[in-house]
């Protein structure tokens, strides 16, 4: 096919292309349409994504990204830094903070430990969750809450952590999020995985 | 809920969001995940779009999308330029390009004749088709297909062009695609519309 595109369109696509969920199609599509956006609008988001990475860091206590040295979260004085939530990733931050009913602090790994994507334990931010739990750098953590999500590679990164945290003879309390119906969710549809962790965690009403 | 984004992801996220087809969610992926390329693709990717209107502009004869005053096709002395053919956007261009059969050239309406979306004749590149049909800017046009697509305001734009062909009294023949089953499809999944119009475009063998 001759090419038809100009040189910047083309490779405005392969940009796209690059991006998870986005096919040769709706990249094709994207790009016609971002071709009719009003100027203005293209520079403002060029420049995010130009300065995405120079603007933003990591939170020095939790990891999680911030474009000051500690995240809002962190400096927060509200905030019971005795309890850490272990999360995956900065969008599972989004999610806790929307419900609004969390009043300690995260840290995030930044991932899960995945054999298969050659991402073991020095590729996330493990070293640090120890180091804060024995508190060297901030203060005494007393719970921390292991909420890796519940894939193969979630449960091997929280049984690591397990592992690793009690080697720590920390006396810290370790829990893990509780398992079962979602709300809303209709029985039957329910996996049975899913379905066995209801049962065992079972509440006295 | 308490802002946990940094200023740079939020804009980003912002952005994103006013792309067809990505929702509030898949904005915030999109967002972390861009926070993970490296910033060679960042600065690419910027660059395409700060620099993405300023580089294209329209074929002075067919009005898609190019990085020179008249595109490939057209300056293409390989190319039929007495036959026209009409289609809505360049993305059609690429769909006809890719099948790689048509020798003749295009004229990119960039849209189609709606009224609830205030898309009038005078917002399409119409007037400057019907001056190639006069032959007033380049070669004298023979046939002129017009490609619009089978949808409610396709059709009005075909039968609006239609008309102010005949209007010119240019002698040129006007054509329609033709309509019908398309290939690979089952017919008993073919709507009322689609098998009536294979009926009545039925063909000796």
């Amino acid at each position: 096919m001759m090419a038809v595109f100009p040189k910047v369109i083309q490779d405005l696509i392969d940009s796209l292309r690059r991006l998870p969920g986005i096919g040769p199609k709706s990249a094709e599509k994207l790009a016609f349409y971002l071709l009719r956006m009003p100027q203005a609008f293209l520079t403002d988001f060029s420049v995010s994504i130009a300065e995405l990475k120079k603007r933003v860091n990591y939170c020095e206590v939790c990891k999680n990204a911030t474009d000051q040295t500690v995240c809002r979260i962190c400096e927060d004085a509200g905030r019971n830094k005795s309890l850490v939530m272990v999360v995956e990733e900065p969008m599972d931050v989004v999610a806790f903070e929307r419900m609004g009913k969390f009043k300690g602090t995260y840290h995030v790994l930044h991932g899960r430990i995945s054999p298969l994507e050659n991402i073991g334990p020095d590729e996330l931010f493990i070293n640090e969750l120890l180091n804060r739990v024995k508190g060297r750098e901030s203060g005494r953590v007393e719970e921390v809450i292991i909420a890796t999500n519940p894939t193969m590679e979630g449960e091997a990164t929280a049984l690591y952590l397990n592992k690793k945290i009690k080697e720590l003879n920390a006396k810290v309390k370790m829990t893990r999020l509780g398992m079962g119906i979602p709300t809303g969710a209709d029985l039957d549809y329910a996996d049975d995985m899913t379905l066995t962790q209801a049962l065992e965690g079972r509440r006295d009403t």
